[in-house]
């Protein structure tokens, strides 16, 4: 049953032994780092690559590595045995400074309702700009105050636009948008490097539709230049967008789906 | 014996048992606001103003208040008893959303060597905004790796400078900079609103010293307009910069140790 157990610096301890003293500097300062995978078929999803981007993370923030990732598997592989997890979604936290310490904690798997894929979901612009978006750090009051905002008026998620207009990413998502068979979304350098982005946009390729790495903007949306937009990330694969403040996308979701089938059958086949 | 007890959520606990667990949302978000405050002579100091600022905090991230000033103060007395507290730097720490928490911890009394106040601190510029600076938040990578910056180059100090390339505040302290009679810092909505800030300001004014809200430039720096700097916090009140990167201010500090004397001559009246 997930959340009996947590992984604590390697060792198993109870879920309400996962914990962190306050006095501690790193805590006050959120200078940690993190990754959420899932675990699907009692195997972690495509967990090479978030290895990857912890140790980009950590690299990023002069944090020392005080685990390798093989350490982290053979983590990862004993807390699905102890709670006999199935399907999950995990959280590998690393707080960093002097006296390192690394947790795992699984939660029951986040997942969303079949009907939202039909319906696509609402979501509302939030001015706001993400310090070095490529690491993914514990510091998310922006992202955490942003999806307070949309959850407020209904939506679904926020979409961050920049000082100058352009909609870069979601709070805890990717975000895309079509203008025909061109599909738009910021560069990497301005977000965060989403493990299902890279699937997502290879798919694109795939699928002949024209990726070009070039945020959508505000202005162009208004004037009605996008005919489909979404998001993705870990848990939705990718997730239609009904609406973008006041302006609606319509109900034809076809491309955004046919990408996400594909991303979850490779989720299976990894 | 400064540390052996905390408040925990009212109650009295060990400091082993300061503790939260990392499954919590609001930790894993940052989603907590702090204050940090002086114990001297057995007595919080400014501890009203300390009161006011965590409560603006707490508005402007729309989290609940699940404390009274009067409960605080409280705790605070309670654990300078349980401790036998004379001297200590305490910190109080609020996790927001729903099962809310509060912490009010005990360190040695931060203090820095008499000789920094003779010979000045070295600074070096940072360039990096804060999100929201009137809210004092956990949210606090930025400012631990422009310290961390600092130290690395022997320094004492980061000072951030905008894209505009104003100075606008420290990692953990307000700046200031002299031309004259005229004493430059950045307008309140553009910095943390500091406590030792608005008695240095008032002081200041006392001295017939005419306070500008404009924030320092590097352009003026670079000119030699300024012809003496300080950084002013609850625990160094104010401290003497003796250089900024490059440029070197010389050693006379009179007009900063003149308010300096003033603000420690305060914290004894409150």
């Amino acid at each position: 049953m997930v959340g009996i157990h947590a992984i604590k610096n390697g060792n198993l301890v109870k879920i309400e032994d996962a914990t962190v003293n306050v006095t501690k500097r790193e805590v006050q300062f959120s200078y940690s780092i993190y990754e959420s995978l899932r675990i699907v078929d009692a195997r972690a999803v495509f967990v090479e690559d978030h290895m990857k981007r912890l140790i980009g993370s950590a690299k990023g923030l002069q944090m020392d590595l005080i685990f390798s990732p093989e350490q982290i598997d053979g983590w990862i592989k004993l807390l699905i045995k102890a709670d006999d997890i199935d399907r999950a979604t995990l959280r590998i936290m690393l707080i960093g400074g002097k006296n390192s310490e690394i947790f795992i904690t699984a939660s029951s798997i986040l997942s969303y309702d079949d009907s939202l894929y039909e319906t696509g979901v609402a979501t509302y612009s939030y001015k706001g700009e993400r310090l070095w978006p490529q690491f993914k750090t514990s510091n998310l009051l922006m992202s955490y105050m942003a999806l307070k905002d949309a959850r407020d008026r209904g939506g679904f998620e926020s979409i961050l636009k920049n000082r100058d207009g352009y909609l870069l990413e979601g709070t805890r998502s990717n975000f895309y948008a079509f203008h025909g068979n061109d599909l738009y979304t910021a560069d990497d350098e301005f977000v965060l490097y989403g493990i299902t982005r890279i699937r997502a946009l290879n798919i694109a390729k795939e699928l002949n539709i024209n990726v070009i790495m070039e945020a959508p903007s505000l202005k162009k949306l208004k004037e009605g230049f996008y005919d489909e937009a979404f998001i993705s990330s870990t848990s939705m694969a990718t997730m239609p967008i009904k609406s973008l403040d006041e302006f609606n996308f319509g109900d034809n979701f076809e491309r955004t789906m046919k990408i996400h089938r594909k991303i979850r059958k490779l989720e299976k086949k990894d």
